[in-house]
């Protein structure tokens, strides 16, 4: 009986690994865009982070050589605060190019970054990882590699992601080594290089070097890295170390407020709105003065705290208002944007964590959103990555890729001879447009149970948490490599191998 | 520990009914509008469904005064198949009221459907209730009350809705009865008739006549009355009947074509529109013709099947555009539009309904859905009634209620002086914009959990299924009916009594 009703779940699930998979490429945004502001709300919001820029302005910490690159293009630095002409600050973001490719190691998946394109990455920072069965528990790195081989295996993933979870069983000064490596060896999609320190970023550089060659990177970047503003008003020294590298070497950087309304910024969207934009435009216009050119994303985190506690909070009204609001401001710089995830405070895959993750994804469709961290993975406010939420939010990309696939409005699709044919109350399961059409109709969510409450109850009354778990670890135990160049693997080795002695491990 | 433990849980939590849960109005909807498609293909939809009502026809079954009064306006109808004149068509459809108010013996509760007001409405009809420790069960009259009093409690919905339960234990012939008894007694929000058959729908004009007032409500609708055609091309006697009786007697009708894409419509989004767009349309002429300016609402009500296996799935992608495109047909013949809900296929509140549930339930918000039955409670393909779902949805609701207050753009909310006040890497807990603004700053949903792990572990890993449980549970005990004039009491009791005797009960 168990075994009969095991063979009956196995039979009705898709192959894991299809064909397909390689052949579903970023979503193209096609629809009028949902605006929240009138043009002159975004013109008060783009004025008054002027005011920002120029009189209260934005530090930046500890970094002597970033205070001189800034003086020396005329940015008055007062007391480590970089106080900028409105004029200024706009002529060097301008140089910023509204739309970017980064490369993959297999071409088919090299990104386009900006415009009408979306494109889907992993949740990232995790030092925490959970699944049904083991709990929740210090990420190491092989949580880190089946992060990279799930993302892998979904067709709704474009990009491998950055630190998908913190390897924290590997030494910290190395660790960003084997997290470059894991990208490289066990997918073929883009990825993000580190942000923990100068060093650690040149390393990456190196790393993408040995695997595209300097050259080519340099045309086209390899690598796109997250640099947070650590807001209120100010960039820190580590972030702005990797930035120098990044943009010295071309390579593409990301540059992304993250605040928690209430905390590290006032309450209100508006204020908010103004203070992220002024910090995101400070660090973009630096970057462009380092290398004018060097592709950047305007990014915004935005999440809001319990005001009875102090805890974050995720999908939230306000949220959603707030990127409704920054993707406007982006789209006025005419900047790639970043925003939105599968946001939650939520322990566990339950109800709560698919409401809020869903209420802070579904605005980046809308809003289109071209560079979605996060899209896979989130629990916990970001402390913890799922394995089990990672597949089901997957379920949701493919969602939207058909959303965003757009309403055929072909003499077909209106099958007027089917409408004709079929007698009233008859019904359309047979009909030749049924027929023609029913592969590729509609999108078939494996892990969303869709049977009767007796068929349900026979395959063990399964909640999706339970259905998600056999889900992943099917992922896994198909999972195969992308074949690699075993001379670039062995170059890339010996790099790693040279650079851990000299780090002292 | 334990009582300890459940002193903090209460503490935390919010009075269950405060009093500004009266004072929580319909939102208005301030956004631009989210529509998929350009006006031309709102023209071609509306041309193809000219062409259905004209060539392919609507039956109207069994109901000879229904056949006679269509035939009577000028439209063909041959075989119990009505073919109507474009023209003809849309001269009644324009006498109905793009908007109009419905009442709630509670006058603050009275409801405006259409124009830029959203209804939020509870499930309808499921045969089952579910909760936690009870699991799946027949649903009975105190089912049917539970949720009537659940949904007064709630400030989020506006409306106590119609059958919101199926009260299986009360006789079929008589049970029209009880529903609407009950929705007046243990509610003072407006409510649906029933729609069973004429005569039933004949008893509940009655009792809101006993109400309200016969006059009263010929000005001004007490009922309004879900309607469905019968997919493909149908009405049949019984809707018939009922849409016959509330007409007449100048009642609001939902008229609402029940489609499943693949099985009642052909798979393809375009033909679903137009077929639905015919039937929707012959509805709202039908009642035109007997009534001219009756109240009436666009209805729309689409979902896919698993054509795999013929199972209905909810919050799908190709849903999500159907609802925009009905939309904005709607919005074309300027009515008042009811589609979305909480939909899901599954059989619990666990991450899968909730994902769906907000897939289908968010573009309600961005294509201004202004009458939205279904918002709370539905699992199950809306077999069944689930007491946490419905207060989980219920949390979801408030916070689209502070998504649609719109953003504030005041001098106040832009807070210059704090992001000038707060020094770089400052935090901004305790400004004088934030002390001012702490308390409504951001919608607080109680059954979130956004405590820390080490919290939400102490307080007993509780998942929201869980705390939605006990959620319920406390509204249900704290629950205090509304007062009711004790002579209206006395005459709707005396008239269900007399009633259920001719009725043979």
């Amino acid at each position: 009986m168990t075994r009969e009703r095991h063979h009956r779940r196995e039979g009705r699930e898709r192959p894991v690994v299809s064909a397909e998979v390689a052949k579903i490429a970023q979503p193209i945004h096609k629809y009028p865009l949902l605006e929240l502001l009138q043009p002159e709300a975004v013109q008060t919001i783009h004025q008054k982070s002027m005011e920002v820029l120029r009189d209260i302005g934005i530090a930046f910490l500890d970094d002597a050589e970033a205070q001189d690159i800034l003086t020396a293009r005329g940015v008055t630095v007062r007391d480590q605060i970089a106080y900028f002409d409105p004029d200024l600050v706009m002529e060097y973001v301008r140089k910023a190019p509204a739309q970017f490719t980064q490369l993959a190691r297999n071409p088919a998946n090299h990104v386009q970054i900006g415009g009408d394109r979306l494109t889907f990455i992993p949740v990232y920072g995790p030092p925490f990882v959970l699944d049904m069965e083991r709990g929740r528990r210090e990420a190491k790195l092989v949580d880190f590699e089946n992060f990279v081989k799930l993302a892998y295996l979904s067709p709704y993933l474009h990009h491998s992601g950055g630190t998908v979870v913190e390897p924290t069983d590997e030494p910290v000064a190395t660790r960003h080594l084997d997290m470059v490596f894991s990208h490289i060896k066990y997918s073929d999609k883009a990825f993000m290089g580190s942000v923990t320190s100068a060093l650690n970023a040149q390393d990456s550089v190196r790393m993408a070097e040995i695997l595209f060659g300097a050259e080519k990177i340099r045309e086209t970047p390899a690598l796109v890295s997250l640099i947070n503003a650590s807001s209120p008003r100010r960039f820190d020294d580590r972030m702005l170390g990797s930035m120098k590298v990044y943009a010295k070497a071309r390579q593409g950087l990301l540059i992304s407020p993250f605040v928690l309304s209430g905390a590290m910024s006032p309450v209100s969207n508006a204020a908010t709105i103004v203070q992220m934009n002024a910090e995101t435009l400070a660090g973009i216009a630096f970057v462009q003065m380092i290398q004018p050119g060097c592709p950047v994303i305007y990014g915004s985190f935005q999440a809001t705290i319990d005001l009875q506690n102090g805890a974050p909070t995720f999908g939230t009204p306000e949220a959603q208002m707030a990127l409704y609001m920054s993707a406007q401001m982006a789209r006025f710089y005419n900047l790639p944007f970043r925003s939105g995830g599968m946001f939650t405070s939520s322990k566990i895959p339950d109800a709560q964590a698919a409401y809020e993750s869903i209420m802070a994804m579904l605005p980046t469709l809308y809003a289109r959103v071209n560079f979605i961290v996060h899209a896979a993975g989130w629990l916990e406010g970001g402390l913890v990555a799922g394995y089990e939420k990672f597949v089901l939010d997957c379920e949701l990309l493919g969602m939207f890729h058909k959303f965003l696939g757009g309403v055929d409005l072909s003499d077909d699709a209106f099958a007027m001879d089917s409408i004709r044919e079929v007698l009233p109350g008859g019904h359309h399961l047979g009909t030749d447009h049924t027929m023609r059409h029913f592969r590729t109709a509609f999108y078939r969510a494996d892990l969303f149970d869709a049977n009767s409450a007796e068929q349900w109850r026979e395959m063990g009354s399964l909640d999706s948490y339970q259905r998600a778990n056999a889900k992943y670890k099917k992922l896994l135990r198909a999972y195969e490599a992308p074949s690699l160049d075993p001379g670039v693997e062995e170059a890339l080795k010996d790099f790693m191998a040279r650079r851990k002695q000299e780090l002292g491990q």
